[in-house]
């Protein structure tokens, strides 16, 4: 290992945004407290397993590609980042899962809850999606989204209402609260590392996550790690958010694609039981559409036309 | 180590309430699904630094007495619980930050959100506590009691209503219970080891931790913990819950006491401000308070008569 | 969620094997002591979020697999293995480095150390390998061997009267055993939950992984863990040990070949600079050899025949 | 919460000796590689609860007390520290069984071994201690030690001359290391939170943790912390080292004491067993000990005269 004295490591493009907010949803943001490390520290990281200097440059980027790619996480976890954020606390409670990271939230034990609950504009009321059961599909059209926005103020009034009477009469805060709506906003100083940082974002930015926790995901991500370690972002988006995992048998259809063509291919995913319907028909229906999904990403044709006939 | 072939590991005292629920607040229960371990495999890890067969009866509360009384926590690693539990969300909030759990919990954005909320009765609301800014302290009187109770029925059913709603319109479920109240019910298995558990015992039924999880962790310490692992459960009482800490100041104000009397101790905490005003007056009021309550735990006289003259 | 009493869970394949000892290397091995949860276990925890029973058979096995397919890792969770294992510490300190598990080793503070070391015969030894910097690669001849396996016998045996020397003085265990070999035996309990095994798995199963602590993960996956929760095993084999993930830029290529045929695909991989040489090309060349390998599974030809002219 | 820019936090006393090492040992060392936080942070983080600014000065240090004294660890997480280590083998397996760092550590599998093990001059080969079965107490005389210090240069020398052997012969590093002997030197990067940190200095600076270990873990408290979070550093040394925690027991004994006297307690440690032989007198001696010691870090007599007649 080397033994020269470092330095600290500053990112200039990082600290130009330091303590700025990046706004999401309708009162909530997303904003850089501090920083440990960058790219290069990444780097110094992999190459003690070589016992050699830093070659520079070039090599760096081919580095964190090849450690991102073969799922060598160590290294990233040299750099911390650490956030202020504010946001409704029912996004939270999905934030909070990832129990890889420090935190400190404001206190409505002591202190009295922040005077904002998430609000849903008329035109952003969304549909259960059908095929994805946790998910959301669509909106509801503005007329119907008025009568919801309006019925949302309600509850959010009546419930803050009566926090204040509760706190008038002497409740205590830790009590008060009980009843105020899910959506009520928080803020928290959050830290994590780089590499625990990367799985959240890939967990969160996903297409299935929920919207809401998606905008804080896709702030911190382009926003902030971008800026901050920019090689480890590009890599990140090729080699996880744009790849593609093919199971066994999707590997032995596009074998069979490639060098028998397209019927064979039809022929392969009936045996399967892809195609033909049976006892088990909507379960192995998703594994095929998921497959249809990854062919589509790859500019692929689906040899079976998007379906069965 | 031994080699001979241990067999999984029972205790009957614990079998015997599997899977029956203890009720905790309105609605809420805790009950346990499954457990690894016992005080024997706590007792069996530490020996694997023996290199020696287990000795059996007294030697086994003595050594289990030994580990908690010097913090060498990992022998309780062996042991593990697995909770089914229904909190309210607010009180999972706090839950959920020990981070050291495996949890999971029911979805809303899968599932219908359960259709309970916590109720409070009128003799139940808690006035602010003055001394200590985040509890809680005494009981507000009936009549104004009835009139929160009340309110609160208004709230829940209001929340309620406005939940359905959004649901009858097609609204996706995840954005549907933005505005359920905090105290909503949710429900989720909880799985963690023996000293994990501990740990969040010892902060969970601390004085200072809010009355409901307080509840809960006095469900599991008594009626769980105390089946499954009863001498680690002692040893934990005998030497966290009921252990008292002394700092260096309040060894010193000790040793006056007990070698010059109480005139010295009253001289010794002067000089050390911890009775005259000053600008650092409340502060120091604190330190001193800490002291005066631990002295009342040991059973030892104040010797300031509870307070300067 | 379900309110009927569970029972505990019971695998009456992996309790036939509780405490037996499958060997690993000269003299190490691997064996059950006790566990928590089954296949059930992480069906039971995955249908927390729908609010349902539990539907039997088949749905189980469906379901598993799309939770490894998808990464929802929690359900995994709440399974847990207690293993005793004999290790040599040089593969032990690789072992470690994970530290999601719960550990009690034998201690060479309080107890003598293990009078075994690892032993390789003269046909084991094998060669450094020179694609792969960290690796091994085929074995040393035999005559080779012999000499390489009496020097290993004396410099163990040295090591080992030194140790005894230096206990015989009265000289400190603690001490004492500082400079036995890296590959002395040692002993200890590991506890793991499911998800965080599979992960330990994927990686020590990996071809990159040291020969040796392969071969612990190896008997630990197919002797131990294919007992115990077969479902999850199996979709663990099928979507992340013999998956294959394909970059943006190897899906382009694959497109490519499919759309255009071989010599298209040739002249992509040229435009990409994996062929021809440049400053960069043995860094090229590393990208480009790894999507000949994930070709190679696939069984699909290399269009620019296993190199460049 | 203040929405005031912050700016990075720079601590000029740690900023002083970045890079710098100090050495440990006949060849290890420490030093800071970088840092994020300080005492500032601390408080800044236990003030979110409060939802307002920061004052400064005296109350920083009241409020950094405060939560030492009762255990508030989530602030001291919002400061980390990474260091570059350079360590003998068997040290470094004690030190990386704390789980909550992050690390990257030199590869034998890539590079070569570093050629330096820990020698041990002829004055410092240490006794096994009797009381203590896991320490050591006193050193051997200089002319033992020369013969011991001979031998270890001998098995020391052999090992590395049988590394070589293997190395030219074309052994593959991970395997050619596994007979070097256990107090090699390994070097890494170490990355760990505050709070995290405290937590392994009041385990390894611990009078039972071994010396060697204690010398790095001395190193770095009183180096590093000291510098870089005097507050924290200062508060924990008052209510963490220093503090001496009383049992149930030892309160009723001290009130005893107290209260009645002198030979009022002797009665109250009989009732106990501590005195009086028996069966467990063994072990009963071990907490009248340890209490024995307690007595005297708070400078109070042993009523017992040291021990029953």
């Amino acid at each position: 290992m080397t033994t020269d004295s470092p330095g600290r490591i500053h990112v200039p493009a990082l600290d130009d945004i330091l303590g700025k907010p990046f706004p999401v949803l309708d009162s909530g943001f997303v904003r850089v407290i501090d920083y440990m490390g960058s790219d290069e520290s990444i780097v110094q990281a992999a190459r003690v397993s070589y016992g050699k200097g830093t070659k520079k440059g070039r090599q760096d980027r081919t580095l964190i590609r090849y450690l991102i790619r073969h799922h060598h996480t160590t290294p990233f976890e040299m750099c911390e980042l650490k956030l202020h954020v504010r946001v409704p606390m029912d996004c939270w409670r999905q934030w909070i899962r990832h129990r890889t990271a420090n935190v400190n939230e404001y206190s409505t034990r002591y202190s009295i809850a922040i005077d904002a609950a998430q609000t849903t504009p008329p035109r952003e009321w969304r549909f259960q999606a059908q095929t994805n059961r946790q998910g959301s599909s669509g909106f509801l059209d503005e007329e119907k989204g008025l009568r919801l926005s309006e019925r949302e103020r309600e509850v959010q009034e009546l419930a803050r209402n009566v926090y204040n009477e509760r706190l008038e009469a002497g409740v205590a805060r830790e009590q008060a609260r009980k009843d105020l709506p899910l959506c009520t906003y928080t803020e928290a100083y959050w830290k994590i590392d780089l590499s625990n940082l990367l799985h959240f974002l890939s967990l969160r930015m996903e297409e299935h996550a929920q919207m809401e926790i998606r905008l804080y995901a896709e702030t911190i991500g382009n926003e902030i790690v971008s800026r901050w370690c920019p090689l480890a972002w590009e890599a990140f988006r090729d080699y996880r958010v744009d790849a593609v995992t093919l199971s066994k048998d999707e590997q032995s259809l596009l074998r069979t694609l490639l060098r028998e063509g397209p019927a064979a291919a039809v022929r392969k995913a009936e045996s399967l039981e892809w195609l033909t319907s049976g006892d088990g028909k909507s379960v192995f229906h998703f594994e095929r559409s998921e497959f249809e999904e990854k062919l589509a990403i790859m500019g692929i044709e689906v040899p079976w036309q998007k379906g069965p006939p």
